[in-house]
């Protein structure tokens, strides 16, 4: 039986205030790297990832002791735990690491909840521009307390696109990465490219983007909090190939819902 | 004979007063086109370009009548005007057009200032952001008043890395922009795409992106402002294949002194 509405605004009070815990510390942090830049920044990211992580997980533990946990940096440790229909929270820490390294500020906490693997409440949370993503199932979707939706363009040439260059580096993956904005780039109005999966399916729900898709990205937690902001944003997540989405495929695509089928038409139905 | 130093910061503090102005009505039509995205937003973005030109012409023009200006908006209305060795403020009321339309919060407004064709006055604001970037020759750059360098990295490999896909969508146009991108991101630790020249610059200016190139950019606008500010913070610019920067080419590379070598082999100096 899903949770009442009440209860489902209790996780997301909490959610926030886990995240705002985070982000203070992220926001603390990111000015210091501009002074300690490429002199040890990889450790220092890992450290404040773990840090964030461990303070977001205690927040919620204490709340939700009988809930199950997926972390980014916990799952590097200690491997990936398997999702089940348990209220799960699946939590990235700092998503946009490089740009956390760089001070580029595109870097944001992400916190989803599933309930029966559907993501049900998610939070995403820009410290450093002060952006507050959140959604509920059913609740609608806001940016710093405002309702947010999806833009209106049905035209892919009008629209603007976002994708993630990646982290893997072989020629086969960068040949497929840029063959396909190469196919892209003459069929829409132009292309970002941020560095935060999280940011870039909120800036979907917002309407700041049209469209979004990234095939391979880190793992459940980059998208678990997006995929319920841009649902209640009036959106669609989806497979590139325009299946059904699946959290633990490292696969999506987000639009609303009048371009979907030209969007996929267009990325060529990547399998 | 250069002007004191005391006139150059009065040349300032007249740029920046006319950024704030125009900062301020691109912050009232920014959260306004949200809602009639996708509704003439084109004429929208012509109105406030417009509009914002003729504040900041109106507002040096006041104080230095006998400088010449040229801007985006005129030159794109009355044709190019030729640059000559008197000072010379050179305008972009709205760098970013597209990320404007859409509301992706990276626009500002670019004003430079050339003496003897030499970029000698600086000032890009982004007013969603809040970040006012200034730079005066020989007196330093500064986000928000306080002073920034560029990185000190000197690998590529650990180079974050900044381009824009531009506004030429023919074929053997994006061939050239997605075969660049293709060879460069094996070599780099990533690469952004934002959508605004001025902030590319400026974001190498403040350590935040380490290298930055655009072949075919709109005009001097789009430059002469971060020409000044990323210099000041101990950056260079120059041509994509190495040659001296020049303001009137529409081809421009940055990133701090220890990297142009390797950045220019690795863009295997384009012509």
């Amino acid at each position: 039986m899903p949770p009442e509405n009440d209860s489902l605004r209790e996780f997301l009070g909490a959610a926030v205030d886990a995240a705002n815990k985070a982000g203070q510390l992220i926001r603390e942090k990111f000015y210091q790297t501009k002074h300690v830049e490429h002199k040890g920044e990889v450790d220092l990211v890992t450290e404040t990832d773990k840090a964030c992580e461990e303070l977001i997980f205690n927040h919620l533990k204490q709340r939700y002791p009988s809930n199950k946990f997926i972390g980014e940096e916990t799952s590097a440790a200690y491997g990936a735990v398997e999702l089940t229909d348990e209220p799960t929270w699946i939590v990235d820490p700092i998503d946009g690491t490089t740009n956390f390294v760089h001070g580029f500020p595109f870097v944001c906490v992400s916190i989803g909840l599933t309930i029966g693997k559907v993501p049900t409440v998610g939070v995403v949370y820009n410290p450093i521009i002060e952006e507050l993503f959140t959604g509920v199932r059913g609740q609608g979707a806001y940016l710093n307390g405002r309702p947010i939706k999806v833009s209106s363009q049905d035209e892919l040439i009008k629209s603007l696109l976002a994708t993630e260059s990646g982290t893997t580096r072989d020629k086969s993956t960068i040949d497929a990465v840029t063959g396909r904005i190469n196919s892209l780039l003459s069929k829409v109005r132009s292309l970002r490219i941020s560095g935060s999966c999280a940011l870039d399916i909120c800036d979907v729900a917002c309407g700041r983007i049209d469209l979004f898709y990234l095939n391979g990205y880190g793992g459940p937690w980059d998208a678990a909090a997006g995929a319920v902001i841009v649902t209640e944003a009036g959106g669609l997540v989806y497979d590139p190939s325009g299946k059904e989405f699946d959290i633990t495929a490292t696969r999506i695509a987000a639009s609303n819902p009048l371009l979907k089928e030209v969007f996929v038409e267009a990325l060529g139905h990547p399998q």
